[in-house]
């Protein structure tokens, strides 16, 4: 087991990477302290991954399962979550464990931060896109019907588990969805971690176990630094929505079910790569590049058919990194350097998504 | 004019009381400097206050009338903001003004935590109880129908506009459910504040500016130095709750319509001194002394026919204050002292509520 440290003052926390950390008897009963506990999971990974969990936590605990899905990622799910704690009669000393993928972490933390104005909450994510991405940082949220993460709080877990030995009943679909979060992360700001990917990017699908920890922890590294200098997304944190603008406003418009998060995020990384070369930031060489490193990953770089590109363009304007001067969006001026910059002249948008996600 | 700082670093926030600080364009031209701004208010304020403010603002603004009523402060009216901020297509850099009393504060509030996980807030209290209670400290919050405030956020205005002249037309019900909160400031650390309020009782039923002007301020100096050494009530903030337990649960009981919040807290202020008197931390005449204050201030100090002790106790469980260790209530070892107790047992409850309130 390896352990990374956000650093956030008080409320910095943990992160234990390693196969089986959610088996592991003495560290649980170190991390999960609260005498009311909820492990909040979904139907898919509840079957999996749930009893063992329970078996292995120092006390006896609630569950509760929700309906798989991005779809779910709302504000009647989140009621939900508060009805059951209200029965239970939990209090502010209570705590929420997150056990599943990013949409169950980000309801149950949202849930876990208005509950009684907050309550304890420990992220024990079980997939690829949760253990390198979702699951650090402190961003919970539920989905607007017209937009996504519109209602959410920054809410810091005081641990996180990720049991590397989950991923290895994760489907095919959802471990590609995470690696486009994994190279996301190299794009940003490590140009070195882009040519790992690109040796490794069988390994990691074939499921090596010491391929998937170097990139989680690689990861986590990353993401806790940039969360640890702008915890609120003031500034160098936006640089971490690479890709998600374009993939939000996807998401949206394929009514939350089309594409998993990963698998539209994609789509943004390839299309921020296109406004990147358009606007002579990056050759279209690197374009390439990174499409062929995607399409490795077995993601759609380049493939969505029958979007409404200006109706795509109207909701990446609900976009929590605009401002009321405007859109802003996160591009490349090399590859392994992110920049944030104002949006260009929506005609320059409208061709490049036109010409390439609808060919 | 007067300004008096919530002290909380880099969020520390200013406190305008006087009257007119509505109408005065170089105070509202420095405080309100967002572009995009949702004034948000009920149908009982707005025919009194809106248009003034609207027309004082430097820009045009949005605004948002919601029914009066603490039965409305949930997650359904809470929606009804965030949906309203997604049409406007409002940014993370817009800024929601709440005009009226302590339910539209905490629920305006609680959507501008929630809103693209925080947008900017400011306070324009239009009741005594908001300006000398809820608008200040950060506390929002919607109601679950099982129990008051179960569901929000600690969450900062950037200001507070107290404009005492908008309590020129407070209904004498919100007048005395405003004065519940005054006196529960001056019994929890000051007796020569209660002393005071006992001189000038009447003169601040008859709206005398000055009397008014002192009472408001005395306050906020004392909720704002509470709530800067202990913003997220970990320990002694939890003072400020002086009642609250007990008046949570009557105004749960009475399905949030029976009694305005501040004549709940009143019933429940007499009934913490009555046990206070009965575990022998204060004697019956200082109870006596407190609930000749609370009836000349014209709320109700001891009567709440109809009330299921047994209902009101299982309710007083969900209180925020209790742990899994157990209740625990805010009591009076003095006159101007308050302190937080572990709960006595139920049986002594149930009696003196029984005694008291049921008479």
């Amino acid at each position: 087991m390896e352990t990374i440290t956000v650093e956030l003052g008080a409320r910095s926390y943990p992160i234990h990477i390693g196969e089986g950390v959610l088996h592991d008897k003495e560290l649980l009963k170190r991390t999960v302290a609260a005498q009311q506990v909820l492990v909040v999971t979904n139907d898919i990974v509840a079957p999996l991954h749930l009893s063992a969990l329970v078996d292995t936590l120092p006390l006896s605990v609630e569950t509760l399962i929700l309906p798989d899905g991005e779809q779910h990622k709302d504000l009647a799910t989140f009621e939900r979550i508060i009805d059951r704690l209200i029965v239970l009669g939990f209090h502010r000393d209570a705590c929420i464990v997150a056990l599943g993928g990013g949409v169950i972490g980000d309801i149950a933390g949202f849930a876990a931060a208005c509950y009684q104005r907050g309550i304890e909450f420990i992220q024990a994510p079980t997939t690829l896109l949760a253990q390198v991405d979702s699951s650090v940082g402190g961003k919970t949220a539920v989905n607007h019907r017209a937009a996504k993460n519109m209602i959410g709080a920054f809410y810091q877990p005081s641990a996180v588990l990720a049991d590397t030995a989950t991923l290895q009943t994760l489907p095919p679909r959802e471990l590609s969805a995470g690696l486009a979060e994994v190279i996301k992360h190299g794009l940003i700001l490590d140009a070195e971690f882009v040519v790992w990917l690109e040796d490794h990017i069988e390994a990691l699908l074939a499921l090596d176990a010491a391929a998937l920890g170097h990139a989680i922890r690689r990861c986590c590294e990353i993401k806790g630094t940039i969360v640890a200098e702008d915890e609120r997304e003031h500034g160098r944190r936006a640089l971490l929505n690479l890709g998600h603008t374009f993939g939000h406003a996807l998401e949206s418009l394929g009514g939350y079910s089309r594409w998993l998060h990963g698998e539209a995020v994609a789509i943004g990384i390839s299309l921020a790569a296109r406004v990147s070369a358009a606007l002579e930031m990056i050759e279209l060489a690197d374009c390439d590049r990174i499409d062929a490193l995607l399409k490795r990953a077995r993601l759609p770089e380049g493939v969505a058919s029958g979007v409404d590109v200006e109706a795509m363009l109207a909701s990446m304007q609900l976009d929590k990194k605009a401002t009321s001067a405007g859109l802003k969006l996160v591009l490349l001026d090399a590859i392994g350097h992110a920049v944030v910059k104002p949006a260009p002249p929506r005609a320059l948008l409208h061709e490049v998504i036109d010409r390439h996600i609808c060919a």
